[in-house]
């Protein structure tokens, strides 16, 4: 049974919350940001724990926060999309009509969710994950290298999770990401690369990505001219019975689905192929089962023991109430680096929005502008801002106990790790407190929110689910605001666009569609 | 002498430019956005096209951002700021009392600026380019291999202009970027790595940034592990007098200065040793040249032609008058990955201040949050949200007419490099036109404000002329918002705590400086 939405303006909690926010917590005030506050506001699930005290709430808002949790249906609506509900539409207009299952793909440890379409899907899934863990024994060590094409959510998620898990690397392999149109995106992946020993796993859905078809004959070109036979070297992960599902073309093929969205599709085989063949098939496994754990935690009907929940309330927090524009996520670990651009796709495509689930155009902000770079470099770079600028960013951190390589140095007395963590609570609490100075310009005004996603270590589990916390982070602010985070009509515009344009290009002159303002621009580029 | 400053807020044309923005030009009303507009809003110099039709600007705006711009005296300031006057100070209070002269440092090519200060900075910035090209003569082929280790501007701005030209990388040389004091940082770079045949440049001003120092240990080492003398191996870029200035510790010594900020070094000595390894001295050479030429163009009293100058005013149309909060820097060019990074911590680093140069808190926004990722993977990423979205975010697009490698691929009658010129022009145009639509969810509002700087190619002088374009950008916001762009007092407390809480470490525990808040996280910690 489908349950009544409601405008996210038109719930009781929300005229509530608008209310509380003008007596928010200030926590610069003395007492307020104590140990006992600490204490108490922490969520634990999936190995990961969530650290809220350094944010702008109270028990009353907290409280209210739940309400507006319980007002929005967001726990229905998740355990509704996990059992493939049909939830990526927009009533009564075209949409893409699709059920939401990248939980299927990995619904394979216990707990498993009883649906048919979340059964049939974890099936299909599994068929998938059975084909590439054979496959990979199959190949041995007849491959060193793999180029991975791909754009979007084909690239970020992957390369993110390979970049943070990279300590894993099976010793004698390499891969490559080819991502960008750029020509040089691929001329220099190709430096010097074995291609005689490289796999090419190309990676579209729909099978017609213009870049990724682009790219993919522009490697296989690559291997025509050293002699090579592209047909024994490259993999397609597409859906089945597009163009590219095609056993002639293709070494192997491996399916996804229309059910899968592409910043959703790193545990897939999108995912798959890469990280099992860089990784090893077991490591992928293992990402797999953290980010299954992570789908449990986000079915908890306790909010506070519900980290993505929580997560997604703090930020519905401190975007529509107190007002703030963007989101850093900062990663203290450097093979995170990858990771904020990966959840800014994943963010900002699925909750970039200014219409409701029924066409309506909404009167609240939906998603932020999220973006991080790794700390403790940020805090040379950006942070100067975030302590002394006009506009209140509110800060996501990631941090992890211990170091990857287990390769450290004690300086000092302490060793870096236990620097790099020093930092990281440092920063939470100089944001949160403030200082007061005679001197105007070593005042730090304070009560600038963040909360802290703590782990033991980066290993596959705990990455598979950090991953998915920010999917159900993501899929939860979105229920709330009531939009549909599952589509992207804002890029078509532009891809019907480019092609117009391309038609007005120096080689395609002999096109007739007249076009005044690309050919201005364009001429613009011939007289640099 | 010194000209009176006015703050922001008190100047006759912001008044004005808050009734103009009610009038501003709505670019998806038929006629507007024409191929007369691209033609009339053009400015060049330095080998850069800057094209701003898709600006919300009309000639009685620009007219008033142009009396805005001689009301704060922004060129008067600039020339003050190239002839070195103290222009890093709060009058009234404490502060670093410095000039700001990195642009001597490359004021090697004619035109020289003549006042003392600034032909003293630039003699003494001649010695240490005549000392590199020597010492780079010096080492011949001995060495294949250079760890960079430095934090913040010692590694943004070097590594992303590094990645911009590396295609020009001398065959068999190699380089790491170690940044972090996470270990990790370390433990990947020097996996694999020839230590025999590596130079470390080891960068920081003070000689005591602790990241840096902590690193330099580390790797050393891991030099003495190898059986290695780091003294026959490492590299300083220091301030003269540090404790790193020693000759005995390093194989050589290269200097930088007080007046060189951390975030505008690139062209000093914190670039120069890296590049001119890696790309060689010529390279390096010509990378000085184009910010010089960018440099003479921030000079020009003609508005219209002063690229930095209008980009700033664009920006602060943008943020103070039309309220958007963010600024994307979007390079259509797979090389310039790093760029927004670099530009990111430049501007936020220097305008996310609070407080005007006489120490009073300012009354209006002044720096934004700087983000970005390269196009056109960036379209597959968050472009949603810049089409679809309910905050407006302005686009600050890079191209360029030729790709890098020259090694191109033509699909479907047009080459890589036209399809990522024209989705470039296309993302302008569908962001400033929008789209009609009776599905709300294939309705785009358009009115999307950007501009594009375009250039022929990636070369050392347009990547050198494109840096400079922003350090003045950057420089010229400050100046009309009345602030100290050259100061960090915001990164302080920050270490401050650091260091109090890293006392409060297992490794530490004996000491005696309470600290229950940082007790309670680092708890945590331990209990992951």
């Amino acid at each position: 049974m489908e349950e009544e939405e409601v405008a996210f303006d038109e719930m009781a909690s929300v005229q509530r919350l608008h209310e509380l926010k003008l007596i928010a917590p200030d926590m610069t005030e003395q007492g307020i940001f104590s140990e006992e506050r600490i204490k108490n506001h922490v969520a634990r699930g999936a190995g990961i724990t969530l650290l809220y005290a350094p944010e702008r709430v109270d028990e009353t808002i907290l409280g209210e926060l739940e309400t507006l949790a319980k007002e929005a249906g967001v726990l229905s609506k998740m355990q509704r999309m996990q059992s493939g509900e049909v939830m990526n539409c927009i009533k009564g207009h075209q949409s893409e009509n699709r059920a939401v299952l990248h939980t299927a793909v990995r619904d394979f440890f216990g707990e498993e969710n009883n649906s048919g379409p979340a059964k049939e899907a974890a099936a299909m899934a599994k068929i998938e994950c059975d084909k590439l863990k054979q496959f990979l024994s199959s190949i041995g060590d007849e491959f060193s290298e793999l180029f991975m094409i791909g754009i979007g959510g084909s690239d970020l998620g992957p390369s993110a999770i390979y970049y943070a898990l990279e300590h894993l690397l099976i010793k004698g392999r390499k891969v490559h990401f080819i991502n960008n149109i750029d020509p040089d995106s691929l001329a220099l992946a190709v430096k010097g690369a074995d291609l005689k020993r490289s796999l090419a796993v190309v990676v579209s859905k729909s099978g017609s990505t213009i870049e990724t078809k682009t790219n993919e004959e522009f490697l296989r070109s690559k291997f025509k001219a050293a002699g090579l036979d592209p047909g024994r070297h490259f993999i397609a992960v597409t859906g089945e019975g597009s163009e590219m599902d095609d056993a002639r073309r293709y070494l192997k093929v491996f399916y996804i689905w229309d059910w899968i969205g592409g910043r959703y599709s790193s545990t897939s085989m999108v995912g798959g192929v890469l990280l099992g063949f860089a990784l090893g098939f077991d490591t992928f496994w293992e990402f797999l089962k953290g980010a299954h754990a992570m789908d449990q935690v986000a079915l908890r009907e306790d909010i506070r023991s519900n980290l993505p929940l929580m997560g997604a309330l703090l930020s519905v927090w401190n975007r529509n109430f107190l007002g703030m524009a963007t989101l850093a996520i900062i990663p203290y670990a450097q093979g995170m680096s990858r990771f904020p651009a990966h959840i800014q796709q994943l963010s900002m495509e699925s909750n970039g929005k200014h219409i409701d689930r029924r066409g309506n155009t909404v009167s609240h902000r939906t998603g932020m502008v999220i973006w991080g770079e790794p700390g403790t470099n940020a805090q040379h770079s950006f942070f100067q801002l975030i302590h002394q600028g006009t506009d209140t960013i509110p800060l996501e951190f990631i941090g992890f106990k211990e170091s990857r390589f287990g390769d450290d140095y004690t300086f000092e007395k302490t060793t870096s790790q236990e620097k790099l963590i020093a930092n990281l609570i440092a920063q939470a609490i100089a944001l949160a407190i403030g200082q007061k100075s005679n001197n105007p310009n070593r005042e730090f005004l304070g009560n600038r929110p963040s909360h802290l996603l703590i782990a033991k270590r980066q290993d596959p589990f705990t990455i598979g689910a950090l991953l998915a916390y920010f999917e159900h982070k993501v899929a939860f602010e979105g229920f709330i605001w009531n939009i549909n985070s599952f589509d992207q009509e804002g890029v078509q515009l532009g891809k019907v666009l480019a092609n117009k344009v391309l038609n007005r290009m120096p080689s395609m002159k002999s096109a007739s569609d007249p076009f005044p303002v690309a050919d201005a621009f364009i001429k613009h580029f011939g007289d640099v």
